[in-house]
This record gives structure tokens, C-alpha cells and sequence, in this order.
């Protein structure tokens, strides 16, 4: 198996069974470098639904991308072998089963030696995973995070786990290095004050969108937290865009990043030990215009370009 | 309170807070005759999801219903009292959690002796109602179940109540009596030949949407099962009519009723003691006509304008 | 001027500037027989609005209409001289002064000497067209009224005049003669039930659903009024068609016609002396797949065949 | 009663009878600060209609609200008693009734001595508004207007009131003080060249979308208008921002401000005497994404936290 | 390989990457009964297009498919081997090329000795498969047609071949025997009396939407053609329905079949020697609610289960 | 004929046959300045199709449009007579017809000393049109390109002409001087690193999304190729906005300009000799906000003031 993309001036690009940027299906006891799997989830969204199609439209639109990144001259499968290896096992109806399975399947993807990029899924997803990542790399992970909000929220009706507790859990269960986590494009209103505290007490680095917009994706890409070699996790939902970019998302923030602001970010991630990726909260229905969904793509792609970077 | 709707002519249609049919919003210590409340859960739902947002999409449209039903002869806000009591709490993410408060609310209405009409939700809510409903009356309730499917399915992944069993579980719990139950509309696929045999085993009435086109509605209506005065649930899943008359639901299946049909049976429905009913599976996120919606009015309506026919 | 439809297999039928049928656009001084226009006002609309954006999507969707009815062997080109004349002069706040342009300018169709048929509009443009009928021809028409609603209401908000007064106003104004008027597809449900009582006293001809359902469109065809040579006219409110025909519309009713039972109504029309017709009641923004745009085409389509079959 | 938002981690945001940000229903005899309502109408619209249904849209997005504003460091809800009152009565076919209502209407909200935040309808609702709090504070308003378009047009159709003259009208009636009003966001195209200059005339103070990208809103709010403690209303009409951010409006132009401006521009508002205001010109049924809804939503948090900060 | 779908009680219907009724993806020289296939192509189109993205769309849709027949009491994946083997590759901007590519890719489908459904495409594809299954049989097929039109029309803009000539070219290459061809559900308008003349003139049977009004479905199919033997094709236009159960497609055509009554011819199918199939003319961009995908796929699973039933 | 768009304030925008802005329809032999046609072509379009109804759409949003211009003070139909002469003839399934049908239109247009803009169709569509200008002036043409993409690329599938290749072949036919040609708003992602080299090999200016969003429009509007008097062709692609501005296109690239920086390039066009212009790559059906549109008619405002202004 070769590992490349179908092209699409031999087969066209609306043709094919759907996969990643039309990338093969593998298994995992295959030899290559980079998983892209589904995490079809939205058990622990507490308003909008629907994020459980969300890999199979993200599959579909993808065959609208391209591999060859022009700022940083690479073709990531050129450098990297990538594979579509299908969808994590998921319970709709059932949380706790569904982190289970998660954990699992993850935990057998690193035991590959392979690093991966999910498609959620609500962000409820994102804990299982780092519970693997943590089991696998016996250590703290740091944590780049783009989103509008915290994740740091308190349970709702009696439920611990939910979409927005992720970066909570992940603290107290020491699977995320809070020094080394920052959180990027977070914006109010807030529910309560005490919505805002929890990343402050905890040293967690904040780039607001009011700091952002003040000092620059630039200058700020200059302080990244200094990860060193520590494996590092990038986790993105896609409600950090404003809704104008990004309106097929379940909790939608009006004063969101541009798209172009996210792409420098993610451009200007610094040399890292990335050892895995999300981007989550994409609900296809919600956006008839489907350019949620091509977002979502386009972060796979600078996610791939970068570790085609530093392969 | 004098439990009259909000008159058009008085003040325009599209305006004001929406409740059903423009009825007042009551407490459950009022004196009244018939609840109206929505129940907006979905964390029964196996395929598609967004059912929770049909109580207040239903609300918004009910705002076109009127009372005067013409072939009856009959206002219902003549003869009942009815009016809005919200909605029943639910935990979107915890389908345990949620069958106690639905059994919790449903029991406090019924308690109050009123009659009520709920507006799901997924089809899995249909369950607690129940269980509320024999604990009340003490003994097994008739069925009159509109579904393109039977729901009395096995468990899926390991989740033995989700929106596919309901009817299975009250057969096991003896909430209602097979053979005083009757699904109207039930055609296939099925998954597998087994799923076709719960009910002919346990002498459920099923006149599938085959039998319905070779006898008519009127010829069926002459052998409604036998009810006696025991009391009665009527559960209405929109998937029933043909998914050119309701496409904003859950599971379409090609070859249903058309509205035409439904409204026949409605209308022919025998004098029995009917305590209570819903009306299922709408996802208004999938009709932008907003018909399916309008159709669940409907169902409400006649439903009304039979328990007012018999008040 | 040939008044010949541009040919689909010359110029595709998804170009150029759009007419009706893609006919020629003529001014009244020249010679033909059929005008074809529309009156583009919601102003009397009480819940749903955007009737004033129909002319212009049923010209783009009639784009796809053909000219050849199969079961009278006509092409209504070949018998009548048919030309759009563009839209009648409203202003879109003020109903006053649109029933002033709308029977001003049906008054100029009718001493070119032309039938027409035009498109609304809310069906309160109706009135106007009557009285400008009345005008000429100096009686009281017959009328033919395919509606879910008698459009024999009351006043709303003090205001006389509304989408659902026009056939009362009719009576009242002698525009048209109760015995000589049949409305077609009426249901409920209904506001009160005097809404349904004044074409009974008016000894209005009414074929309910129920009735159509009952006797079936062909036994009913052979009872027709009689309309002898009196001037007729045609009004067709398409939510005669349930909504699942006709979504895009603006007071849906559940449980009615279906396409082709209002074709075989309109294919059963004895020879009458018909003046002129309209077909209302279209929002195109409510029905994003165009279906009701189409059906509205076709409604033109079998008035022209029918006027074509006598000419 | 309390006057606080039913809590979204006690029940679900997506459940309950929806009224503006889950606050309570209030009567205006009850004591509180600030009245919500709707005013749904949109008889005074050109081109476009749909605003009427925009206060029950906004209503049901807004459960997506949260009360805490991170900039300020306010939770309204702690400062103010914010109640939603329902609509103000219209009539949808009648613009001099519905101007009647809507003064008589806010006169009563202003008797109460409440301040208030309207959300439209399209943007002729304002001009009743304004004589309203004309009468009550007994002198010319200062103004605050966000706008694509200046609102100073001529009679159209012989109609001297419409969507896009409250603006002439309003310092024609003397309900506002042109040198103490300010409109932001203005932007060509124009019909004509004289469209330009009823404000220059006027001395009104206007920020063109090329001035704001000059200079900064940082800059320009350093230079409001001298309110001091006169009255003041702002109308906020969507079609300020670009229609990428706000595509569900009646009369779009391109090139307009995104959703953080606008957010700067509210957030950098001097502490003035604030007594009313409104959001305008959303049409739902233009957006699917609902990101209009939710940025109307937004629009009115601002407003609140503004008055909760100088409460 | 053992030719079952992914079961959805095992893995939820939403997950996984999409193939036709969630079967395996084979290679032609594996050994199985029925190939399912995408031909994504819409360059015959003339009016609407965007059928190239049908297959994926439809294979999206499948996954809530089911496979056993209540009617026949068959499964089909117990009977027969079948498979997804992808799409047949295409030139969306040259029908010269495509033609090539589909007769060649349906020929070496053939040569493996299997039988097929495809998935269009508009329906110019019919006539290269066609080609190709009169190479291998050598001889003329029987057709069994289901359109509303009769796809034997003449050129358009000097071009032979477009998506309304397949019967014509069927007919002069004597791919198929007249004789042995019927089309069900044709009806009017048409462009020209001549556009219904072909088929007359060539002997095929027609059971028009009237005929089958009139008669019944039932009746109908006492008096299939007898096909013997021979080798037939089914080609199934799903404009052939009225547009209330399928909007998404390109010519749609007021007055059509049911979803049922389609149902009941191809359930009412005798025994014939089918050898292939396709289902064409969907264009999911226009269907936002999804029936018409969803239709499709109940086209693909009768033809299934009668190849089942006579396997 | 006077040229002049029908006056909003006199009939409604909504209301009459849908021209460009209005405008008179006319007869190339009349005397006008400048031509406005379609060309509603999508057969060179390799992922979405449906570029064939942006015509006709456009048409009808264009009613929106207005012709004072407050940055230039131009009203474009006072210094210069505009019309809208129809559409160019197409043939949707044939590429090498549609060539020589444009060529041949816009010679004409060319002979009747008109210039023009164009509304397309998909960018296969600027060949031609450049063919018949290099015919009518005998020399390169000047070219400024806004695109995200260079249309430089390769056949496909054997197809030498296809809509991503208009500006190799302009060069290669020498229709273009590649020095006096400037390409705006390009960026990745491509296919392969030699999509990026054919503009620089051939000294091809490029400002690009990073380019623009470092220097500014201002700075870089400075140093606009020297184009002399030579005549300069525009075309203006609508993908080169970002999808979040133009969601309704074929080919849509993440991270593009917003349209204020489209407007801005466009306002700050120095004096040349603009013999023609085109707008396309609209899928209206992809855009149900009609943003798109919109922003099409905004750019045909833009270049019309610009003609105006050097009129």
C-alpha cells in the first residue's frame, strides 16, 4: 500500500467511497505513521446535536483537499504515511461505555506506534483520549487548546462528564500538564463568574480573543509555552471561529477568531512532540453551506503539514 | 384563568410567547382538565438526533392551530380546560436519570386527575409515561401505538432501553395488555425476521400499512380492539405517515401513511377512556418546511377534539 | 412576435431573462389573447409572508414547463397567442392603494380584450381582480375556488380586508353569484365554527375533502355547476394541496389534495366561458425544493390547455 | 419572584417555554428595571419580510445566553430585575394602527418606569418608540443608531413611512436632537446622491464602515457624542455588520462590520443616560445557521451589561 | 470476506465509512453474486445538475437500510453475496470519455459473472451499460423503465446523446427489444406532441399515471410483458414519483406515483432473468430532508430482495 | 430608451422581470455603453456543479442593487448607458460548442464597439471571451485575476480545457501579456508544488492572502502593474472571499479575503483601459443566505462605478 491520496485529475474528486482526503483504509497492524479516525459522539452535548455525523460529512467534503502546503513546502504524504482507519466504536446512549471504548481504541492506535488525527464528536470525547495518551506516555501531556470556552465547567444535572469539562478531568486527573496547557480564542458571555477561575487558579496560559486581537497571532506566537520534548496534545473545536465561519457548531460564541487567524496559529505552532490531535464539535446539519465542515478539513491538513514538517 | 387560547383575530398569530395552541401556561395546582407538555429528550435515539428541540419548535407552530373541529362539531376550549405546563425535566445525557423524572412528572400530573398530550422527544420517553400510568391505575393499560416500526426491538449495544423497545419493555413490565394493543402503520425492512415476531407472538393487533391499503381505514375502524372502559394510552410516532408527509423525524421509512390516513383513524377512534397520549420522534432540524411539525399539531388536535368530543 | 415559448432544445431552458413559460414579454397594445402576470403583494398576509417574491421564482422554475398537454392533445401555443406583460404596479405597505393599482391595471388587461391568468400574491388580491371583472363585463361572475379555507372571514385587528375575506366581499359586493360559485378542498380545523357557516347560507357550492375523498373527482366532475355562458373565474389558492405538495405556502393545513387529484379537477372542467384565473398563496422561501413553485406552473399550465382546448 | 434565568445546568437550555434569556414572564404592574419584549411587524419593509417573526426566533436562541460578561465583570441578572413582558400588540397589515400600539405600548413600559430593550421587527418600528419616550422624558433623545443605511429616505410609493425614514421623521418630530445623534456602520451603495445628505445637513454624526476601518474603534470612542445626561436610545439594526455575519436581514449590503466590532463599539459605549433600545431588521427565515439570532442575542447581553454596569 | 452488512445493534448506523447498506468493500475478482456501484456523472443533464454527488450521498443514506423484506420473507445478504465496489470512474466534462469508461468498467463486471445495481448519475448513463450488456448477452434485453418521461426525445444544441435519448439509442442499436420494454409512470406535459410518438411507433408497452389511476397496480400486473428468459434490465427514474416523495431531481414532474404504489410494481415483479439495474436522477443538493436518497435506497433493497427471492 | 434601472421608490424591488440592476433589456444594435449578459455554463467544472442558474439568480438579487457610488460620487446609469442584453447561448453538455458559441456572442458585443461584464457560469468560461477580445484588438490583453487559485493547472482526464486552466492557455495562446498580469488573493492548499510554479516561470505578478494581509490593500495598491493604455481585462472569481463571505461556489479555499478587502481592491483600481470584465464560479444553490449573490452584484456595481468614473 502506498499511502497516497487518489488523485483527482485521474478519478474526480466527487467520486469514491469517502475517506480522509481520499487516503486508503488501513489496519492498524499496518506500517505507517498517521491515523485519521472519526469519534462519531454527541452524548455529552447539552445543547445542539448532531456531531455524530460529523465524520462521515468531514469525510465527504475532504475530497476537496490538497496535500502540498504552500508556506511550508510540503506534501504530507510525501513525508508521512497516512491512513483512514474508520470509526472509534461509540455508544450513542451511553457515556461511560463510550469513554471506555474510546480509551480502548486509542490505546491500541499508540500501541502502534502510530500518531493520529480524530474527527469528533461533541469535545466530551477529548478525556478518554487523553487518558490513553497518559497510560501510553506514563506522563503529564501538555495541551494546546482552541475553543471558545474553558472546559473547565462544573457537572450539569448530577453528570460529571459532559462536553464541557474536558480540561476540568483532564487536570484532576493529571493527564495534562496545566503549566503546559494553553487555551486559545476563549471569549464570555459566561454562565458565571466562577466559569472564568477555574484556568487562572490552575496557571493554565489563556490567549483570550480580546488579547489575541490587541497583541496579534504573531507576537503572541513568539511565547508558545515551552513544551520541550514532552508529548503534546492539540485539541480543536471548531466554536473557537466566530459563527460567520464556522455557524455548524453546537454552542456557537458571536466574536470568534477568522478562519485565516486560526490557520496562522496552527502555522506557527513551534517544532512540538505532537503525539495526537482532535477537532471536534462540527454539526453538519447546522450548516447547510457545509464550510464548517471544510474548516475542519483544512485543520487536519495544517495538522499533517506540520507533523510532515517535522517528520 | 379562563383556559382560552390566545383568539388570532385579537392579536396576530406570530406573535407572543410561545406555548401550544396560544393556551395559557398553568400550574399543575390549577384546576383543569388536560395537560399539554413537551418532554424534550433524545438521548434514546439511534440514528438521527435532535428530537429535543421539538417541544418548542411544536409550540411555534402550534401557534396556526385552531380548535373548531369541523366534522365533529366540536371547540375543544369549549369543552376542557386545557393549558400549557412547560416541559418535563430531562437529563439529555443520562437516559437513567431521565425515566425517574419523567415517571416523577407524569405521576404529579396524573395525580392532579388530569388528562395530558406530551410532546417527545425520541420514542424511547414512552416507557416512564407508562410506568407513571400503572402505578396510577393500578393495573395494565390498552395501547393504540401509530409507528412504521413495532419497538419491540433487543438491545443495542449492550443498552436495553433505548427508542426502539418501549413496547417490548411494557409487555415484560405488564404496563399494558398485548392483546388489548393495537400498532397501526408497522411496515418494514426490519434488521432481521426476529424483529417482526414480538408482537405476533404475544397477540399484539398489528394492521401493518399493506393490510391498511387492501381494507381501508373505515373497514379497520369497525374492529378497533374491544377497550372496554380500562384505561387507554394512545402513542403516536410522526414515522407512521410516509416520509413525503413527515421528513423531519428520526428513522424514515419509505411507504407510509399519508396525513389523509391518520387523520381518518384519529377521527374513528371508538369512545374509550383515553388518559393520556403523546406524540413522538419529531426533528424539526430536518423539515425546513416545518410540515412535520404542523402535522404533531395536528395529531395534538384531534386528540383533543376527541377527549373533547367524550369530555 | 410569434408568441412562441423559447425552444429547450435551442437555448437551455436554465438561461436567459425570465418569463413565464419563457413567452415573450409584450405590452397591451399588441395583439394576443392570454395575459400572463404578476401581482406581487403580501400585504394582507396574517401569519407567513414573502407571497410578494412568487412571480419571480414561478417565472425562474417555469423555465422547466412545456407546452404539449398529453390528455387534451393541445399545445396552448399553437391555439392562443400568449405573451407576460410583466408584473401589476403594488405597494407593498399599503393595501388601499394596491387594490387601486391591482383593479386599474386588470381594467386595462380586460379593454385589450385579453383573458389572463396571474400569479399572486396573498389571496387577497383577488377582490380587486373581481371588481375590475365586474367592471367589464357588468354581472356577477361564477366562480370556481380551489382553497383549504372558505376565505369568508371576519375582520382582523379592525381591518376589513384581509388574505381570508375575499370571497365574503365577493358576496357582498355582487361581484360574484353565490349559486353560481363552488370552492374546492375546504377543511378544518377552523377558528369558530360561524367560519364555517356563511357559504352554507349563501348556498355556496362546497366540495369538502371529505366529500372529494368520499365521491371521488370523477363522480363529482359530472355535477359541476352549471355555469352556462356567464363569465367565470378561476381562483386557486395552492394550499388546496397538502402540505406535502405544497409546503411553500403561507396557512398550511394538514390532509389535503394531492397533486393530481387538482389536476384531474382542472382536467375535468366542462367547457365554460372563463375570463381570466389566478394561482396564490406561494412563498417560495418556505419551500427550498421548489415544489410548490412547479405545481403553480403547472396550474397555469392546465388554465392555458383548458382555455387552448376552446379557444 | 426573582427575576433570575432558569439555570441551564438545573434544566436543559434547550427545554421550557421560551422567553427572552429564560428569564421570567412579568406583568409591567410587577417591580423591576428592564422590560424585554418583542414587537413583531414587519409592514414598513421594502424588499424583504419575515421580521415578524423574529421575536419569537430570537427568544428561543437566546437560550443559548449567559448573563456574564468577562470584560465588565457583571452578571445582569445579580444588578437588574430584567423580566420579559411578551410582545407588544401589531397589526401586520396596518402600519398607523400598529405605530398606535407600539407607542401606547411602550408608554405604559415607560409609566412603569422601566427601562427596555425591543426586540423588532423591521426597523419602522422605532420611530412610535422614540414618540413615546418623547412624551414621557418631555424632550429631544440623543441617538445612537448602528446601520448599514442612514434611515433619512423619502416616501416611497407615496408612503412617507417606512423602514428607512425614522430617522428623517424622528428629527423632523424633534424625538431626537441631531447633534447629539450618531450613526455607525453606514454604508453605500445609495440610490441616489441626495440619499447622503439629509444627515450632513442635519449635523448628525456619522461613522462610515471606510472611517471605522481608518481610524479604529478605539479611536472613535474616544470621540462619542457629549451626552451627558440626556436621554438616550440606541437602535441597533443587524445590517450593520457585514452579511457574512448577519445574512438574515431584510435589505443586506456588503462590506459591512463583523460581530467584534460591533462588540467593541457596545463595550467602549460612556456611561450615558440609556433609557431604551432595540435590535432590528432580523428576518429567521433567511439564516438556517441561525447565527443572526444568536448575534441579535448578543446584542441585547451588551445592552444589559451596559445598563448593569451603570445601574 | 463473508458479504454481510455491519450490524447496527453492534456498531451504530452513524459510524463508519459509508458503503452501500454498510456492506464490504470487494475487488471484481473476489468471488460474490451483486455488485453495487456508483456512476457519479451529471453531463448529460439539461436542465438541474449535480447528480455526481448521488452515490455518496446515497451510500450516506443506506447506512439506516435494513435488509430483511416483511413482504417476502427474505434477507438478502442471506441469499446473495453482495458487495460495494466503488464507483465506476467518469469525466464529468466529457460524455464521449464517460461512455467509454462505463461500458468498459460495467463490462468487466460482467465478465466476472456477476449482476448489478447501479447508482446514478442522470440518466444518460443507462445507454453505455446497456452497450455493454448486449455485448456480453448478444443479444437485446428486455427493459422494464419507470420515468416520467420517455427518454426518447431528438437532439439538443446538435447533440445525439443527453440524459432524455437513452430509449431512442436503446431502441436503434437494438440493445433492447421494444417489444420487451415498458414504461411505467410516464405523463405530461411534454414539449411536443412528437415527444410521445417514439414509443408508440416502436410497440412499447406504457402504463401511464392515468393508465395506472385507472386500473391499479394490481390489475396492472397481471399483464407484465413476458419476458421468458431473456435477459432484462430495470432502469428506475426517480422522477418517475410525484415531487412530493422525491424533490432531489433533475426534470421534476407534477402528478406522479407514490412511494407505495412504487413499491407495489416492484414488489409485484414476476420471475425474470434480471441481470441489472440502476436507479437514476437524484440529486441529493436538492433534497435537503434526504426522502429522495432515502427512496433510492428502498429501490436498491426491492430489486435486492427480488434477486433474493429467485436466487 | 433611457437606459436608467426601474426606481425602487416607484416599483417595488421585488416586483417585475428580473434584469442586472433593473436595467432595459437590449438589442446589441441599439446605443449603449456597456453590455451586461450571462453566460450560464458549469461544463468545465470539476467538483460542484450548478455554476448554470448564477444568472438567472443573480438577476434577481440585483434588484437589491443601487447605482450611487459614495466613495467615487458616481451614479454609474448617469455617466454611462447600461443594458442587459440576455444570455450568451451555452451548450451544457458540450465544452468545445460553448467555446465558439461565447466567442462568437461576445464578438458581437465587441463589434457593437460595447464593453461588458459577464456573469458566469464556472471560469472555463474566460477563454473564450478572452479569444474574441485578443480577435477584436489584435494584442495581448492586460489581465487582473482575483482568484484562490492560480488556473494554471494541468488536464484532467485527458481534458486539455476545464474551469482551472483559463490562464495557462491565455498565456500559451498569447491572449494575455503574463507581465502585465496580476493575480490576487491566491493560496493554498494545491494538489502539488508545480500548481505553484507556472505564474512565477512566467513572471506572473501574485499578491497572495499572506502578501495582502502583511503589506495591506492600501500599500500594495500602489504598485500596480503599469498597464499603460493597453486593454486590461477583470475577471473575479468569487472564491477568492473567504467561504465565510462567499459559501456558495465551486472550488471554496479556507482563509481567503474578506469582501470589504475585495471592495477596497476594486475602489482602488488606477485609471486603465478596461475593455471587459466577468464575475464567476456563483453556485447559488449552495447558498441559500444568497450572500454569494449579493456579492456578485456588489463587484458588477464596483466595476460599472469604475467605467463610470473614466467614463
Amino acid at each position: 500500500m502506498d499511502f497516497k491520496p487518489i488523485e483527482g485529475r485521474q478519478f474526480p474528486r466527487f467520486s469514491g467511497i469517502k475517506t480522509f482526503f481520499r487516503l486508503p483504509i488501513a489496519d492498524l497492524n499496518e506500517k505507517f505513521d498517521v491515523a485519521l479516525f472519526g469519534v462519531p459522539f454527541d452524548g455529552g452535548a447539552t445543547y445542539r446535536v448532531g456531531q455524530r455525523f460529523s465524520p462521515s460529512h468531514v469525510r465527504e467534503v475532504s475530497s476537496l483537499g490538497r496535500g502540498y502546503h504552500w508556506g511550508r513546502d510540503t506534501l504530507f504524504s510525501k513525508n508521512l504515511k497516512v491512513a483512514d482507519i474508520g470509526d472509534c466504536p461509540t455508544v450513542p446512549i451511553d457515556l461511560k461505555q463510550t469513554y471506555e471504548r474510546i480509551e480502548k481504541f486509542v490505546g491500541e492506535v499508540l500501541n502502534g506506534n502510530k500518531k493520529f488525527v480524530a474527527c469528533g464528536g461533541d469535545h466530551s470525547i477529548t478525556l478518554p483520549i487523553l487518558r490513553a495518551l497518559k497510560k501510553k506516555y506514563q506522563k503529564s501531556l501538555g495541551l494546546i487548546h482552541f475553543d471558545a470556552h474553558f472546559d473547565t465547567y462544573p457537572p450539569a444535572w448530577d453528570c460529571d462528564f459532559h462536553h464541557g469539562t474536558f480540561v476540568r478531568h483532564a487536570v484532576e486527573e493529571k493527564l495534562i500538564d496545566p503549566k503546559k496547557t494553553i487555551q486559545i480564542g476563549i471569549r464570555g458571555p459566561f454562565a458565571v463568574k466562577e466559569d472564568a477561575e477555574f484556568s487562572k487558579k490552575n496557571e493554565i496560559t489563556v490567549w483570550s480573543v480580546d488579547e489575541i486581537r490587541k497583541k496579534g497571532v504573531e507576537a503572541l506566537s513568539q511565547i508558545w509555552p515551552d513544551f520541550g520534548d514532552m508529548p503534546v496534545y492539540l485539541s480543536f473545536d471548531v466554536d473557537v471561529l466566530d459563527p460567520a465561519y464556522a455557524p455548524g457548531t453546537g454552542t456557537p460564541v458571536i466574536g470568534g477568531l477568522t478562519s485565516y487567524e486560526a490557520q496562522c496559529f496552527l502555522r506557527h505552532l513551534p517544532k512540538i512532540n505532537l503525539v495526537g490531535a482532535d477537532v471536534v464539535e462540527i454539526i453538519p446539519d447546522y450548516d447547510p453551506t457545509q464550510i464548517t465542515q471544510l474548516f475542519a478539513v483544512d485543520v487536519m491538513f495544517e495538522i499533517l503539514s506540520h507533523l510532515s514538517a517535522f517528520a
